[in-house]
This record gives structure tokens, sequence and C-alpha cells, in this order.
């Protein structure tokens, strides 16, 4: 079925339910639905095939959405665009893709305009801002208003595309290198959000944020599981975390999607108190590693919320393991599971698999492969790299991690970013917690810079407490306490601004390795 | 994943949450999930490798819940036998699928003994019955004690199948002539639960009854989604009108599934008023057409209860489509809408084909085509049948239905049940309702039956009320008055006793053929 089916049905089903909450704007299920409609008949109107792409380039909005839906609903093919990326980044994502219709919003219009100054591969431009719109995009362009487009868009009947078609492509690849588009079909994305279904209490009284950026799965996913669920969909246009905090107080917000970054700054923020946050009932955190401390401090804060962690990628759909409400524990003999990221959910199947893809047993440490619908579909125009991420239906995550005897992952690391020295293998997030589990230590990165003696040497980049900063050697002793001497870093960096963030909040290691190996080849991708 | 770990799955997710209640017996889902590893345990012991089949002849308790659940954990196949088959029949289906393992209650004790002197396939059998263990089967074979044989199982660690490997075989052609295993996988079962779960309410808190036969998948399916639910499974060993509502009334069950002849004696024993159902919050039927003025008289009897409709076939593991508690109304502009079968659950994919499988628009009648997660995997040793029913991705149901504009599916009739006469299609549900919307008709079954004018004639088949019987001429009139007069019956036979029913509680219509096709070769099978 067209993902898009998922609007009618809540129309359906949920007759009286709030579908959307942006600013002032509060609109129902019936009247989202209409608007989907002829969003997509406008979509049409431009020439659309079944297929096409069309790019996003926006913040956070109901019109976000609005979007989603309406390229599937006319057949088309939604192209999310990183807002965090640079204007070559993205045009190289325009020309991979080769949309001809852009959906942008006021902030990435100057974007949008270095965009088409660059290729003409973008034939129309609808400008979905808040602001009014202005007259052309480049002089020549005409600049589309997103409202006057709907509004002459004429219903169209439901889109015919829907199961194994493409849905959309969601490029990724800030972590690891040059830019991937991963294909998903309506199924996967469908299917990542039914075996998440019954791991949340998510139903049609809830409502959900977006105050993550919504062009990455990780919340993106979240329009297609608070669809399902019949629940309503807040937006504020992008993570703040004092905005955040309003949001949640205002719209009585009952579930969240954050990264643990933007966790810690709402929880550092000096207003945090001043807001009334009790409608809140489940965080779901993810898409990076959660430090244990700040893990802590949460459920220490807010003991009556309910916390859970998705473990995914895009080529996931995103998730992957679900770490439950009820495995978050402070003490007791269970306290271990909440470093882990929880257990498959309950349409997958993951194995831990050696270099030559066998299955390693429970305990041994090897690469995370997953089975399910919610596989993506490849690499869009990139055969190679599909052959080696796909392989006899088994996705191959580059992520590292073994289970225990209880079925609970463990993560380790990404396979890539794994640190040989003197032939031993290093996590680096092993010895990122020991790091952090030091008093002095705000944030930690850990990365393999190059060394005559060892091939690469372990290397800890630390943002201190600037009240309470340790030394270089008190932190390698304190590490000496708790890890084997071999994973323990030889040297320290001292850091004061913060670390750079990937679109999905991932420390970008590439940036952090590049002053140590200029002039060598590893990491160049 | 293997269907058995959503045992796991509960016993960490509920673990204060009743599993199964039978008679006096009560266990939570940790007791319920140890007696399964043991018993998966000492299927092993009995030597069964992994894709052995395993076959279960009883009536519902939840020691059959058990078998079905240890089958998978110990990486068996399940074979749940029908037991309204005779004893050919179920011989037939022993030799298709070769078990060496039978499972079998003190009921069907007699008909296990007549099996094994027909073949020596089964080498093992243990009773599951209720009284003590008799001493042997036929003299020569042990009869092993089902407490005995799973208290001396070590626990297996759980099974490695899952996913698409084969969980089990359910023979099914009871309407349509000779057995035919139909092969599920799995992922095709556990999708068949995940899909509808979004459709139902049930949840953690919920008491579903067993009281539609388990070996059918109408009934037996729920065995996987109350448990991805977490509610508590209650069971009677077979459908009774007064022991189900005893159960209802005792177990305070909130939900159930009922066929049609089921819910008609429910609702016509003089002692319905004397028993609390108040507990109940869903009756799910499907199974066989449901007669329009019985859904009404349950309707106006119990409006605080919610309806819903499953439809689906073995095939289908086994829901397709499914008719909502909101589209039950009386009155109204939708009214209609309750004489439909609903919509396509949220990850199947319907479509209304022709003879050479093109896709027909809205409103055209034709052949119900299914593609879905939920898809059998083929028909066990019958590759030709396979290859017809499952064609291109899609699996071809034999049923003629269309879908209305607003997506709702209107089923016609079995495409093979279908009547031509003089060159024209009649498909008797339509006529079957004409004929029970006579207050004199209780029942009706609509054949065709041979005829040198007409090839095959449409022929009525009445059980009507005794006390207001109206005549043949009456009945055709009637008839008259409602459909077009070529689909009207020729000719109504009378019948006092009840229609000869399936497994399912369908009108067994191969029979009601037989006195008047005797010497044709067309309906044999």
């Amino acid at each position: 079925m067209n993902l898009a089916n998922l609007v009618r049905r809540a129309v359906h089903r949920f007759p009286q339910g709030a579908a959307t909450i942006c600013g002032e704007r509060r609109r129902d299920w019936s009247t989202v639905e209409g608007r989907i409609a002829q969003l997509a008949g406008a979509l049409k109107n431009l020439g659309l095939a079944p297929g096409d792409r069309i790019a996003l380039l926006a913040l956070n909005s109901d019109r976000y959405l609005e979007s989603l839906f309406a390229s599937m609903w006319a057949d088309g093919v939604v192209v999310p665009m990183n807002i965090r990326w640079s204007v070559a980044e993205n045009l190289y994502s325009i020309e991979d893709s080769t949309p001809e219709v852009l959906l942008v919003d006021d902030i990435f219009l100057p974007h949008a305009r270095a965009i088409c100054e660059q290729t003409d591969q973008i034939k129309h431009v609808i400008y979905l801002g808040e602001s009014e719109t202005p007259a052309d995009l480049l002089g020549t362009n005409t600049l589309r208003d997103y409202e006057t487009q709907l509004a002459a868009g004429e219903r169209l009947p439901g889109g015919d595309r829907g199961g194994d078609d493409l849905a959309g492509i969601f490029y990724t690849g800030g972590t690891t290198g040059f830019p991937k588009g991963v294909m998903l079909s309506h199924a996967n994305l469908l299917h990542s959000a039914l075996y998440g279904l019954p791991e949340f209490d998510l139903d049609n009284e809830g409502v959900y944020l977006h105050a993550a950026p919504m062009f990455h799965l990780a919340d993106g996913s979240q329009g297609v599981g608070v669809t399902l669920a019949g629940a309503t969909h807040a937006f504020i246009p992008a993570f703040d975390p004092e905005a955040t905090l309003r949001a949640i107080d205002t719209y009585r917000v009952t579930n969240i999607l954050l990264v643990p970054t933007m966790l810690q700054m709402l929880f550092d923020h000096p207003r945090f108190a001043d807001y009334d946050i009790s409608s809140l009932e489940l965080i779901l955190y993810g898409a990076s590693p959660m430090p244990q401390a700040l893990l802590e401090r949460i459920m220490q804060a807010i003991p009556e919320v309910q916390l859970a962690q998705g473990y995914g990628q895009t080529e996931l759909a995103p998730i992957c393991t679900v770490l439950l409400p009820e495995d978050h524990q402070l003490d007791g003999p269970l306290a271990h599971r909440r470093s882990s990221v929880g257990r498959p959910t309950v349409g997958i199947e993951v194995k831990i698999v050696d270099d030559e893809i066998r299955r390693l047993p429970t305990g041994e440490t090897g690469e995370i492969a997953v089975r399910g619908k919610n596989t993506m579909m490849g690499y869009w125009n990139k055969p190679e790299q599909t052959a080696a991420t796909l392989v006899d239906g088994w996705l191959l995550t580059g992520d590292a991690g073994y289970f225990d005897e209880d079925g609970y992952l463990y993560l380790v690391d990404r396979v890539k970013d794994m640190i040989i020295t003197g032939g031993e293998n290093v996590f680096s997030v092993e010895v990122e917690n020991a790091l952090t589990s030091h008093p002095g230590v705000q944030m930690a990165a850990v990365i393999g810079i190059p060394s005559e003696e060892w091939g690469e040497s372990v290397h800890g980049i630390v943002i201190a407490d600037p009240d309470n900063t340790p030394t270089e050697d008190d932190l390698i002793a304190h590490c000496k306490e708790r890890i084997a001497g071999y994973k323990c870093p030889k040297g320290i960096t001292f850091r004061s601004e913060e670390f750079p963030l990937s679109g999905a909040g991932k420390v970008l290691k590439t940036e952090l390795r590049k002053p140590f190996w200029e002039g060598e080849e590893k990491y160049i991708n």
C-alpha cells in the first residue's frame, strides 16, 4: 500500500483527532488529508510522473509533513535534503537524484539560490516558508507559493505506487565519507513503524513533538509512526533547548525523540525548571551513543518519564533494536542493560557475523547484520556499495557489537571506526566511556592517529569542565584503572569548542581526525 | 525471528501478566515460557531435527498453545490437524506431511489409534488429555505422558529457524476439494498479527477466549496476536454456546473470535441472559459470510460491545481485510458498509483482477489478489497448485469481490462457487441475502444444479422458521422484488436439519450439491 494511505486511514479511524500543531496552526486529520491530496494534485500539475523525485530543503513544519506525504500520494519519490550540509554537498545530492521540483523554506532560500546558480536540474521551486513569498528565486525562475499551489491543485485520488516501490531517497554518509542515497520503499518505512508500534505506548491521545530535524529518519520516520498511531504531530522549526521546553509545555507534548547532545543541552538549560513538562510520557533517544552519566542524570531528574532508546540507521528505515523503559534501571542486577541498545524489534532478525559473514556465537563481537522487511532497497546509483552492504538478504550495518545471553545487543563501535593499534582492535566507545566517567570530563571522542610504533595509536579529544580541568596524566591514569592498557589513550588533546556534529548529532570523527592525518590517505573518505 | 521469541518477549514485557487460564490452571508468562522451553527439549529428545513436522490433534487447551510454540522453539514445523475431519482425511494429511511425533488428547485417542493402525509414519505419540494417561496406544506403541515428558525435557535455548523458514503446515480445502497443506513461515504468521495489531485495541489487560477451534487459523492465529499483545489466553475445549457464556462470565473475557454460526447459537441460547458478559469489549467474527439479519440482531442486543469482522483465508495467515467497529452502523449514510468486509489491513495490498490477472477498476467485480509479508510460502508438495495461486508475488484468493470508492471490499463469492446460468454469472451470496431477508427464513444456501435449459440453474436450500414456513412461490416472489430475475432461484428445497459445516464453520456446498449432481463430474472435487 501507498504510505499516504495512512493519512486516509487516520481520517477514518480518528475523525475527531488533532493531526498537526505548528505555531498558531492547528488542523484535524480530515483537513490535513484534503491538503495533502491537493498538494499531490499541484505536483502532478508541474508534470511529475510516477517515480520522479521531489527535493525538500526546510526546517520542521506541518508543511514539511504534508510535503512528505503529498510526494508519495502523487506517486513521486521524496528526497529530504540535509539541512546541515553545505551547498556543495546538497548540489551533489541534487545532481545524483535529479529532482525537477524543490520545496524550500525561507531559511534555505539563499541555499536554494546557490544550488540553482550551479545547476539547471531544478525546474520548479515551491516556497513553503512562513513569510511572504518573494517574487522570484533568481530573476528568471518563478518562485511558487505553497498555499497558492495547494489551493489550485485538484485533489488526486491517491497513489498507485506502494509496497516495494521506491518511496524516498535519504542521503547519509556524514560520518564515513561520500554521501550515499539510501533507497527506502513504502513497505520499508511502513514496516519499520509497525515493528516499533508494539514497543511504544503511543496512541491517538498522544502528542509527538518534531524537534529533531525531520530530514533525518530518526525523527522523519515518526512522520509514519505517529500517523499510524493516530497521534498529533507538533512541530518546532529546529531544536533549541528553550523552544523545546516551551513547546512541551504549550502543546502538552507526550512523546519526543531527541539525540543525546540535545538532551544534554535541554538538561543543562538554566530555565529547565521554569517550564511545565509534566505531560511528557516517553523520551525516545538514539542516533548516537548515549553517555551513561547523562542517562543517569536524566533518570534521576525525571523518574516519572519513561525512557527508550532506538538503535538503527537510515538503511534500516531506521530502527533495529529498542531499549525499553523497563530496561532503564539505575541499580539492581539488571542495571547493566541500560548500557546496551536493547533487543531487536519484533519483526527483525539480527545476527553478529565475522569478516566472512558467518554467524558468531553469543558474546562474541563482530559486525551487526539485519534481516527484515525494513532493510533498504539499496543505494541510489551505487550498485557496488549496494552489493557490499546487502548480502544474501542481510544488511551489513558497519557497526560492531555483541549479544548477551538474554538477547541484548551491545554496540562496540563502527567497524570502520575501530582503531587497530599494535595488532589489537580497540573500540573507541569503550575508551570514551572510561574518559567520560571522570568527573572533570564533559565530552570525549577517541580516534586513531598515526603512530610509527603501533600503526595507529589511541588518542583522546576531551572537552573538560572549565572549573575542574584534569591533566593529561590524570585522565590516562583514570582510564588505566578501568580498561586494558593497550586500550588507554597514549595522548589527550583538550578542546574548548564543541565537537563537529553530523546532521544526526553524531560526532564527526572524520573532522577530528583530519589535523592528525594530513598527508595520509586513510581517512580522506 | 523465531515466533516462539514472542513468548520470551511476553515474559520480559509483562512479568506480572497472566498468560493462560484453562479450567483451574492459571499460569503467568514466566511459567509458560519455562514449560514451552522444556517441551521443546522433550521434542528434541525424541529425535526431532530442524524442519521436522509435529502433528497436533486435540481440542483447545493451554497445552495446545504450549505445543504450538514448543514445536517452533524446537525448530520444528507444526501441523495442526482438522478436528472435524474423518480418519481418512487426517490420514492423508499425515502421509502428506510425514510427522513422526503426534500430540493427541483424550477425545481424539480413538482417532489416533485408527490412524496408527493404517500407517507406521507416527513414531511417538504424546498424550496431552486431561484424564490419566493410558498405558499404551496400540499395544506396541508407548503413549507418552505430556507432563512427564515436559518435566524430563531439558530447557532448550531457543529456535534458530525464523523469518522466512517454514513454521507450520495448515491443511485447508474443506469447501473446494482435496486437502492442501498451506505452508506458512514464522514471518507470515508474525506479520499477519502485526498488521492486525493497530486495528484492534487488545492490550496486556485483555483476556481472549479460544472458543473456536485452534487448529483453524481464524482462532489459531490469535495464539500469535494475543501473545504479541501480552494479553491472557483463556480456553474452552470446543465451542458450545453455554460453555462460552459461562467462560466469558467466569474469566472476565474481553475479546473473542466466533464464526457467524456460533454467534447465532450464542444469541439463540435460552440461557443467554443468565450470564454476565459485561466484560466483553470486542467480538471478532469471520471465516464465513455474516448474515445481515444476524449482525443487526447482535448490534441491537449488545450495543456496548464492539464488533469487527476479519476476512481472509489460511493462505493469508489468515487476515486480509478488517471491518472496524466504527464501520458497524445500524443506520445513516454509511450503514451499507457493514455488508462489506472492510478495508485491507495496514501492511497489505489488495487488488481486483480479471481472468488474465490484470487490475480491474474500482467497482468492477473480479478475483481478489493479495500481496504482503503474510502471503503463504506455497502448498506443501503441490508445486502446480502453488504456481497457480502465487503469481508474480500476488496471491490469488479464489474469492470474487469489488472495491467501492472509499476502499471498502465487498465479497461476492468464491470464484469457483459462482453459478453460470444461461451465460450469466450469479454469485450465490447475493441470492442468499435475498432469501434470508424473508422473515420466515432462518438460513439459506444457494447452489447451481444441472439444467438442460440453462447449463446450471440457481437453486435455494432453506431452513425455514417452523412456526412461519413460507412456500416455494413466496420465496421466489420475495427474491424477484430484490434481485434480477435471472439471479432468482428456479426452485427451493426445504431442509429441517442443520447445514453441513466445514471446520471453519462454512456451509459445505460440496455436500449440498452432491444429491443434485450424482453421476456428473463437475463438483466431485
